[in-house]
């Protein structure tokens, strides 16, 4: 047993968590899983995994939690509910947050855990279910550097790139950033296509005459793609873009920051969620833009 | 003398004109100049181009007219204005038109000018002085195929990439796309930096960790930075910025494509341009979101 060999514990196995959780086995630790859900746990059981009957019992059984689910209020019932971290975890145990939630609350939380002594590292990740899948996300953490050191060998089981930005929730504000930076450049690059169209440009053309130049972007190559092609495969799911910008948003306001061009793009992916796309790449907001332009 | 040697005019010597007329001059084409104010010439006269005393003599002395000027209404007057090409050139005339200018006025001038058997182009360019200076401007060209293919050793001189987005006024189009993702990129990041700063954050911190994924654009990397340093020397000067996206607003409306984000941005430039920061940079919009968030 390597000295670096940890017992890991991980809840959330969605289309992120579980193959994050399958490369943290495969970098040599000892993998323990718990859902609510159990038929959730078969395809890690079968990988090798040790499967718990409760959050406790699984919290009772390592020395390090990571969370990888959909929003706030899960993570504030799996740190701070009944039978949670904070009831059941003795000083020394660690938890790292993969999940996209509210930097204020994270830092309420990270607070609440470190009465106990328990250390807390926020961890939200981009790259998509791609990046979960080949292990080479983007990381970026908020909290004391220490921790980060000691549980890095657990990150860089699932990284590409870890950036440490700050203390606790700036890994949070990090990809609130992130979020709304692409929330925006989705919305642009969509009425691009809309203008090109409408003024009789072929918008590929104009996509491959912008790509060489200052209006590059990620977002102008992979997504402006899927826009031309009008087939949106995620990706990255509208519904959980919306939810990000909510989050965004809120931030914000909590902050007394003005967000105006991300709280456009915020109602764009809402609306889009709402109206039966969530479920599609969050480039689908081309199809809004082309029906407010009749061009559907 | 060569096949390929032209008798070339140009028509606008600023930050941009005076470069790339050098350029065509050192392709190995005869330069022929005239300017309204005179002292604009001395430079190139200096370098050996021959100067005219009216638009009349310079239009009688050269096959191809290359004006790159401010905005729509001094291209018209060079074109269809009293002594302007309209009047003056024989059939078999071209103009290339460098300049930023209304789509739907490109259309109707390229018309009027077709008419008398001239040629048109319009062929706005992207990178700045900075490409202007090193002649490897993106070239966005609209108009026929073959007079590109006749007029291609000129725009050579100046270009790193020229690419035929379509006919008549698909130029300026393309140029619009470009102007409109590069201004709402200007408020996305500004905005990041600013939720960053209230958040906590190292903005240089949060933009490293986004350089790496999907949130990457040559605004980011390169405006990105001047925001950080609140060092806006140009670059692309806001005023102008904020002119090309009066003609964003107004080709969209023309078209009768609706254009929120790119609207929103327009409003950040143009306050910005009023405020006495026209000559600064654009990602200068990044002190107005720090204003409006409490942070200057």
């Amino acid at each position: 047993m390597s000295e670096n060999r940890m017992k890991v514990g991980c809840v959330g196995l969605g289309i992120m968590g579980r193959p994050m959780s399958l490369h943290v086995q495969n970098g040599g630790h000892e993998l323990h899983i718990w859902a609510r859900r159990p038929e959730s746990l078969e395809p890690l059981k079968a990988a090798g995994a040790n499967a718990h009957n409760s959050l406790t019992e699984l919290i009772q059984s390592v020395d390090v939690l990571i969370t990888n689910v959909s929003d706030t209020p899960d993570v504030e019932q799996i740190l701070l509910g009944p039978s949670g971290v904070k009831e059941t975890a003795s000083s020394g145990f660690t938890v790292i947050d993969h999940s996209t939630i509210c930097p204020v609350r994270t830092r309420y939380m990270a607070e609440a855990l470190a009465e106990m002594g328990i250390d807390f590292l926020d961890a939200p990740v981009s790259g998509g279910e791609a990046g979960a899948i080949a292990g080479t996300l983007t990381v970026m953490v908020g909290g004391k550097a220490p921790v980060l050191e000691k549980l890095r060998p657990i990150i860089d089981c699932v990284a590409g790139k870890i950036t440490h930005v700050g203390d606790h929730g700036a890994g949070q504000i990090t990809k609130a950033c992130n979020q709304l930076i692409v929330a925006q450049s989705l919305v642009a690059v969509s009425e691009a296509i809309s203008l090109a169209e409408a003024g009789g440009v072929d918008p590929a053309a104009m996509r491959e005459a912008l790509l060489g130049g200052l209006a590059y972007s990620k977002v102008l190559e992979v997504h402006g793609q899927r826009m031309l092609d009008r087939a949106y495969p995620p990706g990255f799911k509208t519904r959980l873009h919306s939810k990000d910008m909510g989050i965004v948003v809120q931030a914000a306001q909590q902050l007394g920051v003005p967000l105006m061009g991300a709280s456009l793009a915020a109602q764009w992916l809402h609306t889009m969620a709402e109206q039966g796309r969530g479920e599609e790449d969050s480039a689908v907001v081309a199809e809004l833009q082309r029906k407010l332009a009749g061009q559907s």
